[in-house]
């Protein structure tokens, strides 16, 4: 067993935390937050039976085999440098910040792929786990870590986990904003937004078979200048969501002239 | 029983013609389409036993019920107005293109909200089916046709279903280009994209829990320039895709300010 310290009760370290608990490979024995967390709200958060062990206590902080960060990109390396023992494996779960150089400590990235909210479970099995670290022995330790609560694991160093963090802000953080302004359509024109799910989830399902590059469809692929211009007419009142129309639509005319 | 010709055996005239064969409520007893399509190709298309039932001979169109025009949004009313018959229920299936004042038919729209691919079989029962009549005994018959092959049938008038459109633009055509950014960058970098497939999914199956105003995360919501930065610069080699997200950042900026 793995003795666990989980350092930042975020949204992140929220599903961490309840994932973990049911790992057998983990004990977790500790969580720590920089801010108090009233113990019901804790307990909505992580199950409420492992309240106990929170602390906001950075000198109550226990010795452990794993400090798991799931902290602000901002604070990982200050995080690092404070923690009061040495030679612990320390992994970050961040998509952007790299590998630390921290001399005192086993440094190493546990960096799931997902987009999580605190009021949505999801189901870990499937998640993308993404794994870094210069030492061996580290990496079949955060392994077993992570193939307890995935069935996907990979070795992605720096370079490819900034690369992929920047594509999941394509495919994800643009992608909602997009079914933002669908939403917000459909709201101004009195129709109930939830007709589009259906088609925002077969577009999704969708890529598993066929590449995105061949599941392109609409009125720009088609070059349908005529459509094109009656939905940018459309949008003439919204220049924020006009400009997207346009630049998305060069894009796509682009991609395949 | 309903007697049907489906005019344009394409993308969304296959897509039909597969499902209404298996519609309690309709008999097909037409299939055409302008050009000709070798018997073998239409049998893939539309099921091998009504490959019989084609022509691409205009002069040998039947009389029916029901004129289904899955064509091209230009030709949707030259067809109409070449119509051997009178008097008969014409639907169009296009997202755009407005009720037909034609005075010689029953003039409708059958609009199915869904992407299609020649290649994927999707799950009718989910799509939502727009209608559009101006009178309601066609109106009764086509929700007929519609609810035989789908649970989700809407009353939708052409302001509206122009506006679905440009939505459904928004939540499928540009958010499946953003699904190839993101294969793209994980190309470049030695990245199977597969493993974005869970990220794309949750993100889709989030909305059905979250409103996309509350589900949205990343970089530009936080305001975390540095992030923003950092993706501008590795963008810096590709100027079609720093474009996009500078402006789409931009958006979501503003949308939460």
């Amino acid at each position: 067993m793995l003795n666990v310290v989980i350092i930042g009760i975020g949204n992140v370290g929220t599903h961490l935390s309840r994932v973990l608990q049911k790992s057998e490979e983990v004990n977790i024995i500790q969580y720590f937050n920089r801010s108090p967390i009233e113990e019901k709200e804790l307990g909505k958060r992580i199950g409420s039976n492992e309240t106990k062990k929170f602390t906001c206590d950075w000198r109550a902080l226990k010795e452990a085999d794993i400090y798991l960060l799931a902290v602000r990109d901002d604070v990982i390396e200050p995080t690092i440098k404070a923690l009061p023992f040495q030679h612990k494996i320390v992994a970050h779960t961040s998509g952007s910040v790299r590998l630390s150089g921290n001399v005192h400590q086993k440094n190493a990235v546990f960096y799931p792929l997902q987009t999580f909210s605190k009021e949505r479970l999801v189901n870990f099995k499937e998640i993308p786990i993404c794994l870094e670290t210069s030492d061996k022995k580290v990496y079949l330790q955060l392994e077993k870590m992570a193939l307890s609560i995935s069935k996907k694991v990979f070795n992605i160093n720096s370079l490819q986990r900034r690369q992929l963090h920047l594509s999941a802000v394509f495919v994800c953080n643009f992608v909602n904003h997009f079914y933002f302004i669908g939403n917000e359509l459909c709201k101004n024109n009195h129709i109930d937004p939830s007709i589009l799910e259906a088609l925002i989830k077969e577009t999704a399902s969708k890529i598993t078979e066929l590449s995105p590059y061949e599941a392109q469809t609409g009125p720009a692929l088609r070059g349908d200048k005529k459509t094109l211009n009656k939905h940018l007419q459309m949008l003439e009142e919204q220049p924020q969501f006009e400009a997207l129309y346009k630049l998305i639509s060069n894009s796509i005319e682009t991609t395949y002239s």
